[in-house]
């Protein structure tokens, strides 16, 4: 599951590259991305399952910047899931497959006052879907 | 009154200036620091009158690029104020005085449901504090 | 020509919205994707012609916020091109076709030294080119 | 060493605290500050030296979350540096010396190429001055 974008003028900085804050900020587009392609669209599980999964984590290696104009692919996978905790992985591309970026984000899930919630017991329903994720991936 | 900051690493792109978006978040910076230092901190407009100043338009005149590591210093003034609408007015300048960038951004005034609200009836004690601004500077 | 987007979460402020600076950004990306596709893709200019194109001027009127994970579709048109000066205008759509925000970008022409070039003596290939996007919008 | 700011409006999202790329932003503000103030400006190093630091790992930990209008404090250390490679604590706190967030960059050293360089060969003074920031933190 690939999402695709274009790099922006106003996500370089004065190296000529891309700058490394912006990777984060492409990992949310292609995470929200593929849970959305995945059957867990999470506008609707912040409105409708009242639920956010605020980032705990991050990290981020970067091996070689991406340029102005290219277009690059980020790929998403579950690599953890307990209904507690979840963990994304990505990989971003450039067109000719090189490995630019990888990276992590781990997300716990807080109700609309920001109190924890166990998935399993609260939202059963969301729980399972998110479970599929895992499975399909890790 | 001037509100003076440091141009970052992120807020450059590849042409080795600031990016032109970067000055309309300067100027709410600016805002911010020059309602606080007059008597009306945002923070308690919000959370305290239960108002809210979305921005309703933004100009900016770009006539030189400000550089990475250099101080910026950024005067504001309110030359609009009726208590339906209010005009701020920035000037970005540099270290030598030059001027950089000059703008303004005009907000009006809403609750937190974001419905239209008259200063002047429902919050008379911001509505006269505001209007300080004014006289003070126009 | 319709360039399409949706809001990313990172866009949002606090107000529950697109914080107003993104429009701006968005407004690069709907110039950008309007170049390419009328065959002047700004890289190249970059690259091959040695001419920036850097922002002179923005403004931008807000009537309604863009929210989180709706698609939005900015129009990008020229309506004033001769040489030296160049000015785009947007306006940016949410899916039901409500505009939510207009706006125009005013550029001129330098070489990499940031030297202004006059485009009809320096670059006449891409005045013509430019020529053309100003001939089939205004 | 503490790195002070203000938290800004445009950092928010529609959760109502700070979107979680903008520590690492904040990490580059105090990393600057940090250096600045031990003897080595950042901007010398690329405009003097010819070395430019790239960023290739960022990790970082969020354990409560900014809110608007607040001031956070920022330390800075170091706790690797070989001549190859450079590595960067940081944590962030409120006001009431809460952990709000922690967490670490990395850095190589390259010429203005990008070529990597051995900044005990090629900067002498350079590694010097870096070294005795290791020596006073770690």
């Amino acid at each position: 599951m690939f999402y695709k974008r274009t790099v922006q003028y106003y996500e370089t900085d004065k190296m000529g590259v891309v700058h490394h804050s912006n990777y984060i900020r492409w990992f949310e587009e292609a995470r929200t991305y593929y849970m959305k392609n995945n059957g867990v669209d999470y506008n609707t599980v912040e409105k409708e399952c009242g639920v956010m999964m605020p980032v705990i984590a991050v990290d981020c290696r970067y091996k070689q910047g991406a340029v102005y104009n290219e277009e690059v692919s980020i790929e998403t996978e579950v690599s953890f899931f307990n209904g507690i905790k979840l963990v994304f992985n990505y990989k971003v591309y450039n067109s000719e497959k090189t490995l630019l970026v990888d990276g992590s984000s781990t997300h716990c899930f807080v109700d609309m006052s920001f109190k924890p919630v166990r998935l399993k017991k609260t939202n059963p329903d969301l729980y399972s879907r998110l479970n599929l994720l895992l499975k399909e991936d890790a």
